[in-house]
């Protein structure tokens, strides 16, 4: 086998402490293979330098919409409906195949340099959104996200049987980096006929379900009114909450959804940089974690957040989790760290985000010689706090090595901007 | 004259639009003396290449305690008097002055990096620090931050001596870039007979006065009990809201309170990450701008953010005073960028803060070619959103080139970060 040896370096473990250790990755399997005393881990084909650096799960960005890069900065401050309605939509509406792939692209860019190794995306354009992953390296749950609101009968089924069968096709793709759900939309976005028949055929074909739910109260309200249930009661009894289900938000949730989650195994992606911009609320985090649910973390697409930097998202995810318990030892360092990379690893199915032999070697290396990461009372600390996506040295991803030393060696960046940049440019000019 | 010329980029204005331009800077007088069509703007004794960048104002970091870089992430996650009392002023009670000194050019240092010029500091030990500010270029108002609280009049006097003191001597130090402010902590941990007294002196003197106010509830709730009257109303009694005086958090501030400010002309500066790491609520920041009131925006200590980039702390006001107001255009993109820059530069009393004609050069140079600043839909935008202060090229202050290239001229980097790392590990160590 080819070993690849990560040397130097201190490792944050499973259990969030850190200590002085070497971590040996098989490459062909790209599984790690072994964590400890440097003395004692065998030498490796390569090595990653981590001196003066922290080696720590890749992150996981567990809710995405990685595509909408395109759209970063096109229309901010403005209310969820107004913005996807005026703004989003139209633009979306215009982007063909090239476009969606472009975008993916410049998405991968950015996650590989800010050390996230793995992602759950709905978009659509799946089959080139593959092919981008698969190029840059990255491991991702990947679906077509369905929407039958406003659509006849015929258009309607179109889009459910595009995500029934991209997730069938592409489940196992790129050696098996790439996972698929089904990804209906949200339970107010896609007819309650719809979601009854093809969540049986995802069930059937046992693909996972991923969707929003319970992000605004203008979300939650209808559904309460209509179903005299609260959302996730509705999205049990639609079969939605098994354990490889997960749903995006969980803002407005209240304690029977939040035992229910618990009980059922369904995960929960917190995204509190789109539940702040889009002014969604806050959701009830610590509540979460109590019950003992499955929270992962997730930036949400590049417009509403408007970037896909995960260290960014636990601050965030700290942050907001202390004001919305009015407590300031609620979501602490320890636990957003923990939803960046076991969390989210586990809320969309992949053995990822913990150092430890048999996991993915699924890895990021943090640089900790810079003066807002000095003194070094507490890497943890600084992880959830003061660290950002640009201290990140080395990236890897199944065993695979995606960046050294800040340089990407899968993506051809300048390239990747500059199309990037034409095709937002012109889906822009397309639409308006 | 020296001239330095700033070419090829484009530039941000003080009405928040974006233009290709030049800047010229005396760097003598330390001024911008122009800024337009590069064509037109004569050649310069130096040149900073801007090409591919923003050239914008450097941030005014407009409440901070800067040597609370030594305590970066020692203490997290804990309501503020526990935070404070258990943890933070019994290590501080072990600093010396080249403690301060040390943790002080590590703020420093940061602030170089992250496109930072100016800064108001309320800390102690205030000659180490004009001697750090000095030697490092940057811009500050400095004071020595007085609490009477738990002293016997002897003691008292002595801070409050050492505050006024200080303030006078240190006025117009390092060839006028720094100012200084008499510093009571709050309202609340310094007696009302001692800031009757010496706000009287610090009036009779011309210094202004710098405090923390409404903070958290806990704070608010005793001085309605004792004076019959809002804090602000109460500060308004002492003669403390005059309108070079500023007051640090004002998240607790009512309707009374925010038209008391807006006519007097005194400044807030909002610290958003602060007041969520440290849960003490969410400022009406929307709500004081409308009023007219005079916002700035500070990182408040690095303990309690846990760094000193002015790029997460705009992204947090946007964030934050969008849930604040439930209302997703609140606190837009060009509000925080605004706050950032020609508010804080206002509120502390300085004539930074814009690039124009006139104006001092204290001046970032962003670099917008990397992924997540793509694509430039809206460069403001990507300022409040998506930027951090590792994009930061370029910084000018008072004319003189502080960083060229992400290269810190005025400071060693790596000696400055490890006599932190010391001096905080021996300070944590007498303290324990």
């Amino acid at each position: 086998m080819t070993k690849l040896r990560i040397a130097g370096g201190q490792v944050l473990r499973p259990d969030e402490t850190v200590e002085e250790a070497d971590v040996l990755v098989d490459s062909e399997s790209g599984d790690i293979v072994a964590v400890g005393d440097p003395e004692e881990i065998p030498e490796g084909d390569e090595t990653l330098d981590a001196e003066g650096g922290l080696v720590m799960p890749g992150l996981v960005n567990a809710h995405t919409h990685v595509a909408m890069t395109l759209l970063r900065g096109y229309a901010d401050d403005k209310q969820l409906d107004a913005w996807l309605q005026e703004d989003i939509w139209p633009v979306e509406a215009e982007f063909t195949a090239e476009d969606v792939r472009a975008g993916t692209e410049l998405g991968l860019l950015e996650m590989i340099r800010s050390g996230t190794t793995a992602f759950a995306d709905m978009y659509f354009h799946v089959p080139e959104i593959v092919d981008a992953v698969e190029d840059a390296g990255l491991r991702a749950r990947v679906g077509h996200g369905v929407v039958t609101v406003a659509k006849d009968d015929e258009e309607a089924r179109e889009d459910l049987d595009t995500s029934i069968e991209v997730a069938s096709e592409f489940d196992g793709a790129a050696d098996g980096r790439v996972k698929t759900a089904f990804m209906p939309h949200s339970l107010t976005t896609v007819g309650e006929e719809y979601l009854r028949e093809y969540v049986a055929e995802a069930r059937e074909d046992g693909i996972p379900i991923h969707y929003h739910a319970n992000e605004t109260e203008d979300e939650v309200d209808p559904i309460v009114e209509e179903q005299g249930e609260r959302p996730l009661e509705f999205a049990r009894e639609l079969n939605m909450t098994g354990d490889s289900d997960f749903v995006a938000h969980g803002v407005h949730v209240d304690g029977t959804e939040i035992d229910l989650l618990a009980e059922a195994g369904t995960g929960v992606v917190h995204c509190p940089a789109s539940n702040m911009k889009l002014a969604s609320g806050m959701a009830p985090v610590q509540k979460l974690l109590d019950a003992g649910v499955t929270v992962g973390l997730g930036t949400d697409g590049a417009a509403s957040n408007n970037d896909l930097d995960m260290f960014d998202e636990m601050r965030d995810a700290a942050m907001v989790g202390k004001l919305a318990e009015e407590d300031a030892s609620a979501v602490p360092a320890e636990s957003v760290v923990r939803m960046a990379t076991q969390g989210s690893a586990e809320a969309i199915g992949f053995d990822s985000g913990r150092i430890e032999a048999g996991a993915n070697a699924d890895i990021a290396v943090v640089d900790l010689e810079s003066a807002h990461l000095t003194p070094h009372h507490d890497l943890v600390s600084h992880l959830a706090y003061a660290a950002r996506g640009s201290d990140v040295r080395h990236t890897v991803c199944d065993g695979a090595v995606l960046m050294r030393d800040g340089e990407v060696l899968t993506m051809d960046a300048e390239a990747v901007r500059e199309r990037a940049e034409e095709r937002a440019a012109a889906a822009v000019e397309r639409a308006e």
